[in-house]
């Protein structure tokens, strides 16, 4: 009997091997689409079902792709040849919420914003903001340790993890971490686990910790620059007055260019990219910072200071529209790119310090390729998403050849290849490099001591 | 030719046998003093000493036991029967400090607090504060995963580490982490290490994250309640205001008759605990609680409301003098206790909502064992320290057993053995339990990677 009929054998209806759910199970959202059909996909609802998957994968030693909601941009949940995908969609389900004890138990499909929708009327939030909230599971988050745009103020989802229950690859079923904020007792598996990508076991459910919702209004402020460098000035120059604030964007030139061309002049009324004409090709800057809780209104007034002080055009929003006009330019980026073709998306990480510098050399390299690449920053945080558009169909190879001098330039500045995206396909001819050969072997021999076989999510992150 | 000769031949001076260097380093501040004694103590200041020490251990089997200041609380850092104690406190510099990066590097031996001094001219801080900071290095800090008192608000050892440089047991050496904030580049091995006790290998750097300090002054109350039942009501009532407090910390009936007795009449005047007759047994608590940056005042004002609405007697401080005797209730814990006996620290730790009732069980294990157990906690984050006195020498079989029925307890409400103390020698025998036999097995095959000839710090964390 082969695996599929085995696996239907078990789990009945939960298996698929529609072609249509196959070939959509191939890609995720980075564009990169796996050049082989998996066996099946497989949606199950309840542990026991992810423990019957993965004792059938090995005892056909059948290799296994978990996969939450497909939003990563790494390649890491993309279904390989003559693999099970493990959907972990339908387990959706938010098993606990303790507003005392600011923790909520979720299963590993639950969508990041439905959590929040849950909390909000309690009168808390679930901190981690991958872009991708409104549609990315919450284990699927914490498999990738996701980021987003808050980190600087709310930290990593790792930060938001105090426990998993986890399907090893032999079916086994175990529980890590605490509901406690404290708890030292043994190794730390749970931050192990969390940016794993699916290679060391599956996340069923997850134990967070949960915060109260800031309060007061946010306050929002655009800013233009000149260029890019002084741009980056000025986030340091935020940081170094000690000032927090929960969002601290900044977009370049390049960026700023699609973005004027995608919301014509009407889209940029209100916001000090007014002064560019729609279409134009521009060297200027966007810095969009936000300000939340009790101080919001203070933090912002030093802000503005300090943007006005470093020649900056800079506007504080005084009502929730003009604020939302201020974020809608940041909020296009994606949106205006895509309408010009393909976007590979990458996501180096530099100090803080090393920012304006890695800019210059994102320009660079954009120069000695030919290519433009529109970028993007939590400037908070030091965390660049330079950005490739080409037509459709495969990543060219001059763009692969751009992205590799993009992180070794990141690498070179104290940085890293990736900030929140993960290794997953993508980037894992680089891993060496950055880990080096004893970091790395360490690293393949730990995955080893929890898939001795080699079949969890073979091929990603690893070569 | 020996492996102390060898040592010597290596290391020279670094090496000794003193007979009174041997016999510190086989204890700790536990209580707990090892049964064996070390073949030498080795005080490396270079990581090329380290190396050269784990290369001769390896290539001679020999056991080797890290060590900080010895300020730790489970007997993790005590030197074994024939191993070589690696005393890292002479690796005391502090490599770099980056105000725009808000990071430092540090050497294992570092002080707590020297680095906290470095950092405030600058405005910046180390967040992590375990009550020893004065006196454990930051090294030790990391093997620990250490808490301290400020949890709630700003998190244990792990959230301040952003990467290491660890002495594997063959002596290469190997670099984890980022200089950034966000890097998500292969597993996470500075959490795995963080915590790991001396088990995984020799931490000898460390790149910590720093945080602008805290703005404005200090708001301090202290808040008399009848019973400790009352106090962790009033703690619950805080967090589920939203407030978030520095600290907040509750002393049972057991502590404060032990602080009378030690404070006498005098040192309670000017504190709500002015109507307790010195030296008298009492059944009431005492709840201190500090509210710092920009809305400390407004903060404080919400605690007292609370605190008022809830029948406690409750001072805010209306002067630094009037803060520091509201404080040293607190700090008069541990003294008081020392005064009167031996003194065994348990550090359970439960999710918050549970805290009342594991106050109630403390109480009820006294009464059964005959002891009287004053206790400490955390009470943002729940951590309790339920303390033993007893005459000098070993610890009473009785405590042992009441210390057992304490772990129970702790574990059926849903918490941990161990809050921010460790495992070491004094809680391994616990271990199992709390991880479950899959749990145990998975974190011993993963210490296996890292010390195939299981010479680090062996018979510590595993039985």
């Amino acid at each position: 009997m082969d695996v599929v009929q085995r696996l239907r054998g078990e789990l009945g209806e939960a298996v698929s091997t529609d072609v249509a759910a196959l070939t959509a199970s191939r890609r995720d959202r980075s564009g990169w689409t796996s050049d082989g059909v998996p066996l099946a996909v497989v949606r199950p609802t309840e542990v026991a079902e992810v423990q019957a998957v993965m004792r059938l994968a090995s005892a056909t030693r059948t290799p296994v792709v978990p996969r939450g909601t497909g939003t990563g941009l790494a390649g890491g949940a993309a279904g390989t040849v003559d693999s099970i995908v493990l959907d972990l969609s339908r387990m959706d389900r938010i098993l606990e919420i303790r507003a005392d004890d600011e923790l909520a138990v979720v299963q590993a499909g639950v969508i990041n914003q439905a959590l929040d929708d849950a909390l909000a009327p309690l009168g808390l939030w679930f901190a981690p903001d991958p872009a991708s909230k409104a549609i990315s599971s919450i284990g699927g988050n914490i498999a990738t340790n996701a980021g987003g745009l808050l980190c600087a103020k709310y930290g990593v989802t790792r930060e938001a993890v105090l426990g998993l229950a986890v399907v090893l690859a032999d079916g086994r079923l175990i529980r890590t971490g605490h509901r406690t904020v404290k708890g030292v007792t043994g190794y730390d598996l749970t931050g192990l686990l969390t940016g794993s990508e699916g290679t060391l076991g599956v996340i069923v459910e997850a134990t967070v910790r949960v915060r109260p919702l800031p309060v007061g209004e946010v306050a929002t402020i655009g800013a233009f620059f000149a260029d890019v460098a002084a741009a980056a000035a000025a986030a340091a120059a935020i940081t170094a007055a000690r000032l927090r604030p929960a969002v601290m964007e900044i977009l370049d030139g390049a960026a700023l260019s699609a973005i004027t061309r995608y919301l014509g002049q009407a889209g940029l009324a209100g916001t000090p990219l007014a002064r560019l004409s729609s279409g134009s090709t521009t060297e200027a800057s966007y810095l969009l910072v936000q300000c939340d809780g009790a101080s919001a209104g203070d933090e912002a007034a030093e802000v503005l200071v300090i943007l006005g002080s470093l020649g900056a055009e800079a506007r504080l929003s005084a009502s929730r529209e003009e604020g939302e006009r201020l974020l809608r330019i940041r909020r296009s980026f994606h949106p205006a790119l895509a309408a010009e073709g393909e976007v590979l998306i990458e996501d180096v990480s530099v100090p803080r310090s090393r920012m304006a510098e890695m800019f210059r050399q994102i320009a660079a390299i954009g120069e000695r390729f030919g290519v433009a690449i529109p970028t993007v920053a939590h400037a908070g945080d030091g965390n660049l998403h330079p950005n490739f558009v080409f037509g459709g169909g495969e990543v060219p190879e001059h763009v692969w050849a751009a992205a590799d001098e993009l992180f070794r330039a990141a690498l070179t500045l104290g940085g890293t290849l990736t900030g929140e995206h993960g290794v997953g396909v993508l980037k894992r001819r680089w891993l060496a490099e950055e880990l080096g050969d004893d970091g790395y072997e360490l690293q393949r021999r730990l995955k080893e001591v929890f898939d001795p076989l080699g079949i969890l999510n073979p091929g990603k992150m690893f070569d």
